[in-house]
């Protein structure tokens, strides 16, 4: 059960071979494709050069003058040398190429703002390994996977761009990013502000550290995206739980479970069903974050409004057990088998399989320490509490590495932030992330944007004739900032003149 | 010469034993003992209690978890805990009693502001040794001996007395320093504006960077205070190099100089003659940071305003060269031997043996990489070029480190620093320091003052009867600048109540 509770808490899947499952909330929703080619709208052009520099392996220690090359896209195709911008992708946890495709607002404002596309890639991740093969090989290889050294990467290439490409030097460059991607953006301009003249944090929890925020509220939202989407169908999934437990208590019913669900492997053993109900935990989050108003290709395809559709399932929580977990396998089969071509749902087959898995996992165990609980009250999950020491020991035994809880909050200033300027904070309500983001105006300059309608950085996508009114405001607002940040870079630079 | 050319730009002298030298200035002006004791006026009851805190040796890789004591020192006898505020010393690269006995205006200005006072040892330096006696052992051991660290440490030392301290948990702290001391309370407050409402940053040289000021100001200043201060005394200077070099060509003429210069060692071979050269020249340096308008205590005692009494003996540069050279010798002797008891001057005994050498060393072959020269015409000295690779191959050869010049301003910014708040930049006209530093204002909330009359940091020290006017308003705009924050700090923590 203890170890259940700490799959729970990471918000975890289990990968085969893996002794800590992986995070993947945060990776996952960023590599989201674009739905351009689901809609009547033509599809975006997206075409980029591919560029590497040369990195420091340590920024912050000589012992070592190792380098590795960091891999980085260039879109210029409406890039004006005069009076033009410099859009920065602050890349993740993933392979460049995926958010580069999957960040349709960048190539829909290129236009506008006269402006160059860079996406940078987060060291650890895609083709930017500092010890290639061996890179994840051990707590030493590891030990330069950090925010501080990946801000660093793009300060370094911000300046190399400047002083290597003609026309970019005196041009304003602006951050943007989503998810993790998006706390970078705004750490970026916080610890960069020389770099960048403003930032766009889309769904970045930046207050998911310590005790900043309630550690229930990422599951609340989760809940309560279920709660609106159907009547009873939070409740429905609360009662899953112990009908799972009372079901699996004897082996016909762990037999007749497996077949219900259509599993592809059947269950055996307690372990099992603890990994059974993590994967549906997941699959219900992963919802949560892609419940997007269009029709979109995650792992999957998914329908419009996904959570409404898994919710037609679960309208009734009084029913038998076995009734009530056919409806669940209805429900999940929405998720995981939308198109109809699959044979039987595979536990280890989740939305999160995709890059850069075992980079966050250890991310998660170092400086990415969010605390997740859950009291089944306030959230329609079993509850568990949030246990640190268990937490950090699981982590010395993955990575050989103890979790530093305090340090992100010691280093970017956790809620006291309201020196800085200039960043966008733009949430999703519909987002379990958003809990954890900034929703409110911390100043004049530090400025939230709430999307009601929205899941996780929906504002980050490409333009879609689904998308509803709140992100269409939301673009529009997050362009007009832009333009004056834009703006006022060129005023204060004639002055200097 | 190209040696010779290393050890000058680095303003160097040589430690025996220690391949290349280490660069003083910085460090020893900040060491200087408080003259309080000196005037009428009464001496500053300096008090405090001394503590440690755990840190890691690494903030920045969690491959290793080993920690280390880093030293702090608290004076709370005029603090309140209505109302009052923290003044944090940020120490630079010495022994932090030394920067705690000579950093009066602290002192003088804790009861007025209700401050706890804070001196925080920087890492490598005096007792906070993260290896114990192997800390200089080699590069591995170095490898954590930066400003980035050092900052950090500052950071997480804040963070554990508000948590610690009853009473401090909502005061405002400033950050304060000197010279290198003084560009890390202007980075403090730059990269963890959370954790400091404002800094001084006192005779902090920020810009000597990379080409963000000409490399040869620094000496130019040096040039003009002896120009200021008496008449041809300057031309004597430039003139000695090359009645050095004649008089030196032959071995009568070493022995001749040897004696005249009473030098405690004979000088031998024309490596001593540049040894020689190298030592004048860092005692004009000296003298130009420490020309305090009244007495003060070095390594030796001083005189008010010492470059006018060393002029004194400098007054015909039309002389015949040994007549040249025993007029410096008179010079010299101000600088060596003010207190008449000195038997021989010690070309190995410098104002800089203090504490702290070898990690500045280390530091200046590392992030600390600042551009001098010199060309004998808009200044005083010898000719030399700043040569950034035999200045690398010399810290490879040393250190097994290579230094990277544009680390610092792609950190810290250069001189695109507009966006940060609240920092004082005082310089003294007299210091060659502020050649590298901020005396413009960048914004209503980054001020410069410069201070006429001042050496280095003048301004952090104690209170003197013999202060001239310039530096008494410096100090008096210095507290109405950080009364204002803590106003402001206070205002801000009543509106979120």
């Amino acid at each position: 059960m203890e170890r259940r509770a700490l799959l729970l808490l990471l918000l975890a899947f289990l990968t085969p071979g893996a002794p800590i499952p992986v995070p993947p909330a945060l990776k996952a929703l960023s590599n989201l494709h674009l739905s351009t080619r689901l809609t009547s709208r033509p599809a975006i052009d997206i075409k980029y050069s591919i560029h590497y520099i040369q990195q420091k392996v340590d920024h912050f220690g000589f012992d070592t003058d190792k380098t590795f090359k960091q891999r980085y896209l260039i879109a210029d195709k409406h890039w004006k040398k005069d009076g033009g911008s410099i859009l920065f992708y602050t890349g993740n946890e993933g392979d460049i190429t995926w958010f580069c495709n999957n960040t349709g607002f960048m190539w829909d404002m290129a236009e506008e703002l006269k402006a160059m596309l860079v996406f940078a890639e987060h060291r650890y991740y895609g083709e930017s390994l500092p010890f290639g093969a061996n890179s994840f090989k051990d707590s030493t290889h590891l030990n330069f996977l950090t925010s501080e050294q990946a801000l660093a990467d793009f300060a370094k290439l911000i300046k190399h761009l400047k002083r290597t490409v003609p026309g970019a030097k005196n041009q304003p460059v602006i951050a943007l990013g989503g998810s993790y991607g998006g706390m970078l953006a705004a750490w970026f301009r916080m610890k960069y502000p020389h770099m960048v003249v403003g930032a766009l944090a889309s769904s970045a929890p930046i207050w998911q550290f310590e005790d900043l925020v309630p550690c229930g509220v990422f599951m609340e939202i989760v809940t309560a995206d279920f709660r609106k989407s159907g009547p009873n169908c939070s409740e429905s999934i609360r009662r899953s739980w112990d009908a799972i437990r009372r079901l699996t208590s004897t082996g016909p019913g762990l037999h007749w479970l497996s077949e219900a669900l259509h599993l592809c492997s059947p269950l055996t053993n307690s372990q099992d069903v603890e990994h059974l109900k993590d994967w549906i935990t997941e699959t219900w989050v992963n919802l949560a974050m892609v419940d997007y108003p269009y029709e979109s290709n995650f792992l999957q395809p998914l329908p419009a409004w996904p959570i409404k559709v898994v919710c037609q399932y679960l309208k009734n929580p009084n029913v038998s057990d076995p009734q009530l977990l056919q409806n669940i396998f209805q429900a999940l089969n929405v998720y995981y088998n939308y198109s109809g071509q699959v044979k039987c749902l595979n536990m280890s087959e989740t939305a999160t399989r995709s890059l850069g898995s075992l980079g966050w996992s250890y991310q998660a165990c170092t400086e990415m320490v969010m605390p997740f609980c859950t009291n089944g009250i306030d959230d329609m999950f079993e509850p568990h509490s949030w246990n640190l020491k268990e937490f950090s020991d699981d982590c010395f035994k993955q990575w050989g590495v103890r979790p530093r809880p305090s340090w992100i909050t010691t280093m970017y200033g956790g809620k006291n932030i309201s020196s800085h300027t200039n960043i966008i904070f733009s949430n999703g309500d519909l987002d379990p992330w958003s809990g954890g983001g900034v929703t409110e105006n911390v100043t004049d300059t530090l400025v939230a944007i709430t999307i009601p309608e929205g899941a996780h950085h929906l504002d980050l996508r490409a333009n879609n004739a689904f998308d509803p009114t709140s992100v269409l405001l939301a673009r529009s607002l997050e362009v007009r900032y832009m333009k004056q940040w834009i703006k006022n870079f060129y005023a204060s630079l004639r002055k200097k003149r």
